[in-house]
């Protein structure tokens, strides 16, 4: 294990004053209130017409709505808590299954933690790790995005944990970034989300603790997940995982289950960040910083107090809007971006321990082509 | 391809008169209403406690319930159609994404045939196959488990296309039937059985036709996935898969999708099945047939006219609640239940074509040891 570097502990590149997000200012909440993106907002929620473009096609368009659908129409977990799959109590199908009041001891928070994480992995999730509820990554307001309604938000006193999980995005479908077909490995993780982390708060449930399943509406998930040890943050202001690279989507659970916890990695990410710069270089809305990482906002979309590159999140979405899509391609050419395979795992055992092989790893990377953008029609050959 | 045997043709095993079935026949939906089965119904449907016994701890119980819980609180798709994810149309979320009225031309069924296979299993499908949509297969009349209302039931006309899609179960799970933990494999079947073809159903709604998703809601799955090539009928009442044998769960999306057909398969499960008999030896509830294949039903819960083993649906059901769970013994000893592995490639080709072996080859799955109940503690370890 590395230096965590300043502010150790939990959060490890904390370095200053830490102001709970405001969800309002979640830059997809904050073009529903602020008129200087309501052009773009229209787009972006607006309908899409097929194109004379590689990967904007009817099929693209109909596979990334479809890949949506579970998330838009059932989870909500990027709009509002408490909603749908994303619900706090469990519906009465559930609840009448189970004994009331019978609550499981737990002697052993270790082999809990490994229970919960097998449970989560059979449910779907791809990478599980467990943290205290650092109340600082808790939303100090929810906004809703249908109601409008702007008001206090906390979770529950006695939800102490909180177990991260990530789920991988598809490789091929990413590589197409920023298309439509992009979008739909995006959107089919969202998607599971809400499957996944309803499932595992349920397990929990019927051992007779609390359990809430969450997406994008009640906390900030990198920060969680780092503190859970899932990755790093990466310049590209994505969790950077050791097995997926930014190719993954965040949930959490926040329970009362006794859990033993994990603890934040290292494994060379910042070092690597400092000199790699590819998704700076390829982010089309220019979104992403060039230089050194500061506690400096870019604007309200950011949160304060923590070391990173932080994202130009306005720029980010204008993208978006414009492209009349996503876009993932700071996902898609950063070096982290791997399958599996042995030669890989050599590559990330010399850049977590022999940092000075870097600038030759970032160069053999782009020699060998990888994250280049693939066709879209591909997929459907 | 061998011979299919009487009624040749779409589907192969008829050999009479078809009633189409009606719901509150179902065994489920019978305990329902049928004083008979009062008892019974109290206890499958009510709470459960853990006991001392293996497979029923709390964790096992826990894990049964999560895993039944997207299908019990958002599916329905095992108690009515048109409802939850299996809702017949999309939510507006879904609908405002995409242009309306834009229908995409279908020059080549083929072509969209092995699209819709594809966006199948990248949505979590572990097989797929088309067939038209036979109706007498569709229910006759519908029954709600929670109003009681029973009434005359048909699909749009237009759906002329069936996509039949099988989910596999965890194979470690099902060994330790009949236990809850085992349960836990069917339960996480059935609840992504909506997710599955709710999504496939909006991919087609998003090339501008008309898709229904469904699960056990609305036709007779057996007969539509024999029909669409996904397997042969077992003597364990089960569609028998060529890769995963019995360990599957069934859901379709009917579709006015001009689509390219599949036709039935025969790969030696019928002829294995008649020597075999190991499903009707471990059914602790002795509801599967040592006999020959009869059009005979034993009771209203048998569809008619097809020559199968028909299960006595009764005595399955009465075994469920006494058990205090459900049952797979007879997918857990089917000889066709196995994982992905050479020998078992090399094995199912030698039943397919040299069934002169069959005998020799129960004999070899007996002594290796196969289907043997496995400690469901073991999981917890």
């Amino acid at each position: 294990m590395k230096d965590l570097g300043p502010g150790k502990g939990t959060s490890f590149y904390i370095v200053g004053e830490i102001s709970r997000f405001d969800q309002k200012n979640e830059m997809f909440k904050r073009s529903m209130w602020d008129p200087q993106f309501e052009q773009e907002r229209k787009i972006y929620y607006g309908p899409s017409y097929p194109k004379e473009k590689d990967g904007f096609s009817q099929e693209d368009l109909a596979l990334f709505v479809a890949s949506w659908y579970l998330e838009w129409g059932f989870g909500f977990g990027t709009a509002i808590h408490n909603k749908g799959l994303f619900s706090w109590d469990p519906p009465q199908s559930a609840v009448r299954r189970l004994p009331p009041d019978i609550k499981r001891k737990v002697a052993d928070p270790y082999w809990m933690s490994r229970q919960v994480k097998r449970v989560a992995k059979y449910f779907g999730a791809s990478e599980v790790g467990i943290s205290m509820t650092d109340r600082r990554w808790v939303y100090s307001h929810s906004y809703n995005i249908e109601t409008g309604e702007h008001r206090e938000f906390e979770l529950p006193e006695e939800c102490k944990y909180s177990i991260s999980v990530a789920l991988e995005m598809d490789y091929r479908l990413a590589k197409t970034s920023p298309t439509w077909l992009a979008r739909a490995a995006e959107g089919k993780a969202y998607s599971m989300l809400p499957v996944v982390t309803s499932m595992l708060a349920q397990f929990i449930r019927g051992l007779g603790y609390r359990a809430i399943p969450s997406g994008n509406d009640s906390a900030l998930s990198i920060p969680l997940a780092i503190d859970a040890g899932l990755g790093e943050l990466g310049r590209n202001g994505c969790l950077i995982t050791p097995r997926h690279g930014p190719r993954v989507r965040l949930g959490q659970v926040f329970t009362d289950l006794p859990l033993a916890c994990d603890g934040p990695i290292r494994f060379g990410v910042i070092e690597f960040c400092e000199i790699c710069r590819k998704c700076a270089k390829h982010c089309p809305g220019h979104a992403i910083m060039q230089g050194e990482r500061t506690t400096q906002a870019h604007n309200i979309c950011n949160s304060t107090g923590v070391l990173k590159w932080p994202i130009n999140a306005e720029k980010c979405f204008s993208f978006w809007a414009q492209n009349r899509g996503s876009c993932m391609n700071c996902i898609r050419v950063c070096p982290f971006n791997k399958v599996a395979g042995w030669q890989h795992e050599v590559v990330r055992w010399l850049i977590h321990h022999v940092p000075t092989l870097d600038r030759l790893i970032l160069m053999g990377d782009e020699l060998l082509g990888y994250g280049k953008k693939a066709r879209a029609a591909g997929y459907w050959d």
